[in-house]
Order: structure tokens, then sequence, then C-alpha cells
């Protein structure tokens, strides 16, 4: 059976990467596309890489007809997705992309967010799109939070450490090595090639990232107590990826064991043997993830490592694999192309 | 059905590249993998990208039952082919990536090569492989030829236009721009990262680049008389990706309606509008074919521009599209995978 | 004896590589910078890169006193530098590297630019930049025009050539691929690195490109009667560099041994071997120019490679070299810094 | 007065850029190259980039008359220099810019490079050359070992702080990204463009990298008893550049004004405003260091960046100062160009 798909925010890299994949889901058709500053206009126009396609014009979203659409993935910018998720039919599937609805506490949201949330009522029945984590709630929810990518690097470490009490909470440090795809189309100085390429350098350094909100709820749920993480990202030359080193203490052995067995039935997610670290090259454009574990040469003391596709597993794939599940499709459908190497 | 595949020589681009595009095909199985230096590694080992696969251990061409085996890629070195597959049973259908096969004429083997083709009457049975022009032939053929990459992308500009005397064949430049990637999993100075990145140069300057071969012979055989065509390649910073701008004498528009009437029923060849330029960023991952073209200024002169991506359009990709036809597979089958952008 | 300097437009790519190229040169000081969007900030906020140096802060161009400059680098945007080059002090001496006095003929700007000049009279004053071919007048200059840096490194191959009526002028395809920071510091999603690394395209096709309008003017004037090129620019992955690959008709030896006269004594032009071509990689950062040439393999026919930086010798080294002329100091002095490489 | 020098393995990337740092310099001249795979080989051959330059052939190094040479800057392969340098006449000034002499003690070395020294006499000899820090033993010194580029990096950061005893030194993180070229001209399928660009992956993993035996040494010094750092070295694709990111427990404050003081009148080091991150796209091709500061949201943990070339101020640019300190040359002779950007 094929589900009627509307992408809302067509006109950025994630909207586009949802087009990418779907394009190929034989339970998925796109029937709706939106774009407010590009209504009117073809996707082969605004995305020339998906000219090959048979796609819907952009429109504006007050134009929508959402009869027969049966989930609506949202991809519009942050803080804009709010309003226009609480417009929606009460009873269309939702899988949101924008960071609106990933944080449970309205005051956590004001505090990262810096403005009160639109829509409460639904922050508290939003379910976290981290999908290994929330399989069956994300299987009965009708909106579905998608999860910042470098939150969802940095949780694939982490989570089942301090669920298994293997590691000390208090003393996590996460270092993150980002693509600037994670930064959307926007037009900045610092994202330009020029600018960019041939180059490295930390940003939203000393603990201001707004991904922290999400570390901060997840691993305070987990512990049961307030844990704060230290996590500094910063920004490569690269256009996908995510690679997180993660300081940790606790024994490298018990570490690497205890991700093993979290991870053993998990479809996307890659254990490389114990001493290994994993490469951003090496899940490209996938829905993969690849973990690995060192032991520091002080006992005691291990690192944890993750590489996955910010635009893929970190975003528009999370989205579909969350979605493929909101509306019973078997769970990897559609998901299971290889990384591009080279 | 499914149809049982080796790949010999997977341990190179061009044979990962084709575990890649295989991995998602439908109706192929890939039963045997082989690699002589690498033999009794795992395809994760040699490639982590593809760590997620369940794949058979490499082995050794001689250890090979290919009993079984419906047909096989071989992604061996040039020159090393042609011993092998005349080595193959005779019965086995073979799709080669070398240049071994790609010239038909044992002297203009011999011209480009700089030495005696070993297996000189499969080079007389051998189909070239530009699927669009010899599709009948491939269908029937037991070994077909891949053409190169940089050959491929040249003669998308030109089969048509020579077809249909719409241009002076005296008087074509085939200008052209590759990645990386074309140069195989070869350690030179001048492939390393340090040495390519943030730079570009022209090679095999002066018409001595051995693809010439191939457009001698598929122009010449199109006109009906000796075509000799100026070439010149160039290497850009970038994985994959091959542009050929190619200046012709012939008017702007003819030379777009004659392209596009050619490729009107092409699954993977897309025409951009008139005076539009294709990207190579747009095709990159991808089995796509974007071809542009603009009149200059100069009265009675044209460009053609065709972007492709070489591993796959420009060869495993060609050798999959191929196989479907030899194998009585709908043609595009496990090919219609998106390009990758950014 | 010091002099001292202004530069008009400090805040883009070539005011910054001004004061690069100026912060070690032995006889002149930076005394005015200005940048009217940025006026009040230092240097080390707009271009941290910078930052060890000792530099007067950003001020708005209304604001200068020009008494006690000796010469004023323009670096402000085409079309803005025809009118404050006017208002300047009519004895102050001035390198524009804008568009704005490079082409000679008001109607040929007039059709180029797409508007009439402001300052008709100062376009006739106006000495073209190309320094190793206008080096008498740019000594006796008062204005010295800038070459478009494409312009250059298309001259570069062709005015010995033209001059010594060695080549067929009706026959000329200009083959480029430059880098990104030609096109300076624009806020344009195609210049994205997300959106330009790892790929390539040819723009400004069908001979659109202004700087043709350069080639055709001094082109002309070399031939004694009309000239128009074919022209074609392309972008690729690297910040900076062009590579110019041109296509004439004469023979390949005499092709060589007309550019190896030409340039025997030249300071910043190096011949390659015959038969050898030049990479950006070797020029970067530097006021070098490599030049090669090959035969083709068909009779009459040669190729010439012409790689420079396109910030430097295309642009603010050139500048540099043409006002040591005009102040009387030793043409190469600041600017024998090597390429950097890798 | 013009000092003569020789570079003793000049064919690789710090050889090379010691010719591009010394090709300005102008108090040295460079009489002697030699390159024993390349003996006979012009440096334009090798490195085309110096093309312009007027250099003597590359010789094998048995070859070479040391009578007249003044300073020696030894840039061979780790464990060659050791016996090279050895046989050098005794009282030749000698920069080296391997890992043979870093460290002091015999069975450090042996830990960390596997084999006993060659010439542990020399080991006592040398004197390390972090120039800000062993600015007096160079002066005086015959020998001087060049430090590990991480190393380097890492200490920056870190010595003023351990002086200080403002942070605690057992818990001390140095998270490092760092650029390709200081791999060296190796030949290895990590280091290709197709494999290294457009990803990223962490490497001697577990405190396993060698300089974590430089950072030992140094801080156990500084501290009066045995200090272990955990070390993490990332490769990005990125050929100049080295960041680190230092995790340390202290005040971030206290942390800003010990660094701001201690480099208060350093000509190389720049100190950024506090909160603010260094890139090393800021830095390259000089011999400049940008250091910055966060104070971390954990009251009692900051960060420290530190940005630098890895072939300028981590190896060929750090050689010269020092050669300049041991030739009684002003210590910034030669090294004040600026760096490249973009």
């Amino acid at each position: 059976m094929t589900h009627s798909i509307a992408i809302l925010g067509a006109s950025g890299y994630t909207g586009a990467e949802l087009v990418r994949v779907l394009s190929t889901h034989p339970d998925m058709e796109i029937k709706t596309l939106t774009g407010d500053r590009k209504a009117g206009m073809a996707m082969a126009e605004v995305f020339p890489f998906l000219r090959h396609l048979d796609l819907p014009l952009l429109q504006r979203i007050d134009e929508v007809d959402f009869g027969g659409i049966d989930l609506a993935f949202c991809a519009l910018p942050h803080a804009t997705s709010q309003s226009v998720i609480r417009a929606l039919p009460s009873d269309l599937k939702v899988v949101d992309l924008s960071a609106d609805f990933r944080l449970r506490d309205a005051d956590a949201y004001r505090k990262w967010y810096g403005k009160p949330h639109d829509a409460p009522e639904l922050q508290a029945e939003a379910v976290y799109g981290l999908t290994e984590f929330y399989r069956d709630q994300i299987r009965r929810a009708r909106l579905v939070a998608g999860t910042g990518c470098n939150a969802a690097t940095g949780q694939y470490a982490l989570v089942p450490l301090i669920k298994a009490s293997v590691i000390d909470v208090d003393e996590i440090i996460i270092n993150l090595i980002t693509g600037v795809s994670g930064a959307g189309r926007s037009l900045k100085e610092n994202l330009l090639h020029a600018e960019l390429s041939e180059g490295t350098n930390a940003y939203a350094i000393g603990g201001t990232h707004r991904h922290l909100g999400e570390f901060d709820q997840e691993f305070s749920k987990l512990a049961g107590r307030p844990v704060e993480v230290q996590f500094t990202p910063h920004l490569a030359p690269m256009n996908r990826g995510i690679l997180a080193t993660v300081y940790v203490r606790g024994d490298g052995q018990t570490v690497y064991d205890t991700l093993s067995a979290a991870y053993a039935g998990e479809p996307f997610i890659q254990m490389l043997p114990f001493g290994a670290a994993p490469s951003t090259h090496d899940v490209r454009g996938s829905n993969y993830v690849h973990v690995g574990v060192a032991a520091d040469r002080r006992e005691g003391r291990a690192q944890v490592f993750v590489a996955l596709d910010n635009l893929t597993k970190g975003s528009s794939g999370q989205a579909t694999q969350n979605a493929n599940l909101m509306l019973g499709i078997e769970e990897t459908t559609g998901l299971t192309m290889a990384p591009l190497f080279p």
C-alpha cells in the first residue's frame, strides 16, 4: 500500500534530502511540496539534482489540501514549525525536522531558544524521534520531533552507557566535528567555500550550543537526576557527516560490551571492532551509524566514537525511519542504500 | 528471479561501486568477490563503508567456481582483463569494466595501449558498452566492454550530432574536467589530498589520452571516414564527476533540437533548457546524465555540456545497466537512486 | 623612501589581499583603509587573518584626508569606482582594481556593463594594467586599470602570439577553470561550500562573460582588425587559481618559441619545458605565472596553458606591481614571495 | 651578513617549506640541498612551485662539503636523522625537524619509537625547540630539536597554565584536528584525495600517538611530577593547519589572563578576545599562532583553543625562528609574512 506524503519546507537541504530518500521508497509517494518563497517553482529549478523526478510544483502551505495526505514531514526553519503544525488537521501524522518539539519542557525551550513556545500543548504530545530508544512510542505517535543531528550523534555514544550505569555521568565531554550542511542553505560569509574549505574552527563554545538542551533532557531522564555534559562542536570542510569523540570515565572493554549488546539487533548501527575508529567517509549519504570504542592509556578512561551523516541518519533518514514506524511500514524500508564512497 | 553475480577485482573503486549499486538491486545477488592481493579479507576491511552488507569474502580468481554464476563483472586493471576473461567459461556472460575490449581493432589497441592484444578473437566479439547507442547488440551480447568514463561523456555530447550530420566533424574540441576517482586507488603523489585539493591542471595533453582511441573508433564509424577530435582532460579537486565542454561548429538551436530528439525516450539522460549549463554536483552518485547546449556569440558555433558521475554512469552504473539488458531485466532496475546533494 | 598608501574598499577579498601583500612591502605603508559598511571596525574583526598587523581602522571614504597619500588602490565593486575616482584629488595616483576603466571605449563599456560610463574622460586616460605589455605607459600613468583576472590569464597565452602573427586569430578558444575567490565575498547559494565543493560547472556560457570585452579590445588592437574569441569559464572547487587552456591554430614549436622569447626577461613569468602542463597548485598565493605549450596530435594545432593566482597576479599582486612602477620603486619589490604548497 | 645554509632532506614537505620560507629571508642563503633518492634533480622538478628560484641541485648527503656551511636544517624521516647528524662536523649548527631528538630520555625514546636511540649522547645535548619557552637555551645551542607539530600546538595551550599552577594537571584532555600535510608526502590510501576529502576520523586513539612522549616530558618537568594527558588527534580534509581544543579544569578568566600575560611580548602569538574561537584559516602559511579561551557553562572548567600552521609554526617556520636565534639574527626575520586567506 502506498502512503501519500507532504513535505512542508522542501526548498532547504533537509527537505531536498527527504525527496532524495523518498524517491526510491516503495511505499511512500510525494503528493505535496511546499516552499513559501519559491511557490510556483519546480523542484528541478530549486534543486537541479532532482531533475529526473516527476514531482508536484512547490506551493504555499496555506494552499495545501491535506485531505488524502497520510503523513506530513515538516522541514521548516526553527521556530516556524510550531505554529504551522498547530494549524494542521489534528489527525494528520507529522514528523517535524525542526528544533521546535525536541524539548518537552516549556522552560527548557525558553532557555535554549530565547522565546516562549507557541504550542506548549503539542510539546507535551510530541515523541522524541531517536528511533532506537523511542521505537514503541514513535509507533503510536501522531507527532514525532526529529532530533538535533549533533544531539543524535552524541546520544548514540552515551544512552546505553548511562542506562547501564557504566560511566560517570558527571565527567562526560562530547567533542564533535560536523560538516557544513548542518547549517542549512544559509547565506553567511563563514559558509562560503572560500572561507570554509581548507580549515577548521570550534563554534558555540563554552556550552552554548542549543543541542545541549537535548543532551540535558535525555541524559537527566536516564540518570534520574540533573546531568550536564561538556560539548564543543567544530566545523570542518566537508558537506556531510558528524563525528563525535566522546570522553568518558569507565572501563573501555565494559563500555564496548555495553554498546555492542545494546546495538546487537539494530539494523542501522554498526559496531566496529574494539579499538577501531570510524570515519564519516564511510557513512556518507546513508542511514548507517558506525560506532567505535577505545580504552585510554589512563585506566578507567575511554573514548567512544560515533560517525553518521547529519542529513540522513541525523535528519531526513531518521525522519523516514520514524515515518515508516508511524505508518506501519517495515522500519528499514527505503533506507538501506549503501554509503557513497569515495 | 534473482541472478547470481561475480565481481572480479572487487578491491578497486569500480568494484566497490558495483557492490554499492548491486546492494539494493532487487534481481541480482553477489555470490562471488575476487581480489587477488586481498584474498581472504572481508570487504568491510577493504572498504569499511560496505560494513553493513553480508558479503562473501574476497578470494583468488583461480579459486572461483563459476558454475551457478549468471554474469561476471570484471573490474580488473587494464591489460589484465584480457587473459582472465579468455580463461572464463565460454558461456558465462561478462561485463568488462577495463579498457581491454573497448577497441575492436587490433592495431588500434596496440597503438593506444602499447602492446599486442592477448585475446584478439574476443576483441571482435565484444560489444561496445555505451548503452544508449548499442542497446540491441548489448541485449544479445555475451561480452560487453565498458567504455572509458571520459569517452562516454564526450560521446553523449557528440554521437547524435555526428549521426545527424549537423556539425563539422573536423572541428571538434572536447575539453573535459574530471574528478580524481577516475584514476583509481593508485598511490601517486599527484593524487594525494595535499597535492590535488585546491588546484587544477591539464594532463595527457596534446592528444595523447587513451580514450582518444574510443573517440576515433566511434566517430569515424559514424562519419564513414576517419575523424580525429582534439581532447584535453583536466583534473579538478573533486572525487566524482566529469564535465565535458564540447566546442562544435553548427547551429546552436539545431544542435539542441538534435540532442533533445535523440534523448527524448532515454531514462537516464536529462536535457536542460536551451542555454543552461549542467553541473557535476547534480549527478553525483547517480546514473543520470545532464546535457546542456549554448549557442556561441559567434554564429555557427555552439558548445555542448555533459555532466555525469564517472564511477556510476561512466563505469559501474553503466555496467549494471548493460547487465540488466543481458540478463533480460528491465533496463533501469536498481539504477534510479537520486544523486547525492549536497 | 616609504610611500603612503590608501586602500579604498578594504573589506573585500582583493582589498584584503592588498593588505597581505603590502604588509611585507619595504617601501609602502598603509595609512588609510576604507570600507563604508564596516566603517569604524578594525581589520582584525573583518579579516582575523590580519590580526597580527597594526593597521588603521576602516573609515568611510568621505571622511578620508588624501593629503599625504601617494597612491590609492581602489578595490571597490564594479560600477562604483568610476564616481569615487572622479571625486579624488586629480593629482593622486590611482590603481583601480574594478572593471570600471578596463575598456577604453564608451560603447564597449555600455555593451558589456549595461549602462553608460560615469567618467568617460577618465576612461580615455586610464592605462590598461597588464604590466608586461603596458610597462612604459604604466610608469607614466596617473590612473591604471587593473585587468580582469580571467582576461589577464588568457592574454598571457595569446598577446605575444597575436603580435608575432604565428596563430590564426579567427580560431581561438579560451577554455578556463577558475577558483571561487574571483567571485568576491558575495553571499550566493552557488558559492556556499555545500554547493560548490566536490563539483564543477561552466558559467557565463556562449560568449557572455564580461572579460570578453577586454579580449576583444586588446586582441583587435594587436591584430589591427576586429577579433572575437570563444571563451568558456568554469568554476572549480578551489579558492585561488585560474587555469587557461587555449586552443590555437599554429605550429606548436613556433608557439612555444614565440612565448619563450617574449617572456625571456620577465621576472614573474615562468616558461615550462615544451610539452609540460602547469598547475594552479604551483602559483597559489604568489605573483608568478606558469606557462606551458603542447603541440596537438593534429598538425597545425596547439594548446597554450597558463596558470596564475587570480587574487595575486590576477588582481592585487598585479596592482602592486603597477604601483611599484608608478612610484618609481623596483618593479618586483614586495612581490617575490614563493607560492604556498601544499 | 648572509649565512650559508644546507637543507638535508629537501624533497619532503618540511624541506620544501624551508625553501619557501628561506627564499625571502634576507640573511640566509641556501647553498646545499640534499635528497638521496632524487639526487641530481632540480628542485623545480620535485616541487614545480619553486621553479622561479635559483637553487642548487639536489645531491646525496655523502657528497656534501660542509665547509662554509653555517647551519644545517635536517628534514629527514624519523629515525634516520640520528645517525646522519652524528656524522656531521661537530661544530656545525643543526636544527633537526625530525622526531629524533625531541625526547631527552633514552627510555622514553625507546618506549615511543620502538627502538634504542643511535646517538644518545646527542639526545642529551639537544635543546627542545619550542622557541617561546626555550629561547635562551636555543640561542646557545648547537643542536636544536624541532618539536612535533601537534605537540607544539598542545603546549601553546598548556605550558603557561601548568607553570602558573592554575589548572589541574591530572584532568587535561587535548582534542586536536590536523591537516594532512602533517603526514608528509607518504603514499598511503587514506591520504589520497578520494579517501580523505569530505570526511573526518580520529586516529592513534586511546593514547598511542607519539607526540604524547613530548607532552609527558614537558608537562612532567613543569609540574615536578609525572603528568599524563589524554590526547586524541583527528584528520580533517585540509592541507595545512592544526586546531587544538584543550579541556582544562580551572577558572576561565584566570586561564585567559594567565595566557595573555605569558604571551604579552611574543611576536608570533596572538590572543583573541576572551570567548572567541580561533580558526586555522587565519594562520595558514604563516608563523602566527592564534589562541582563544572560553569558560565552560560548568563552573571551574574551561577550554583553550590554539590554531597554527603545522608546516610553518609547527615545523619549518619554527625551525627558521630557532635558526635565527642560533645565528644571532633578529628572531622574527623572514617570518612575518601574513597568512594566506582565502
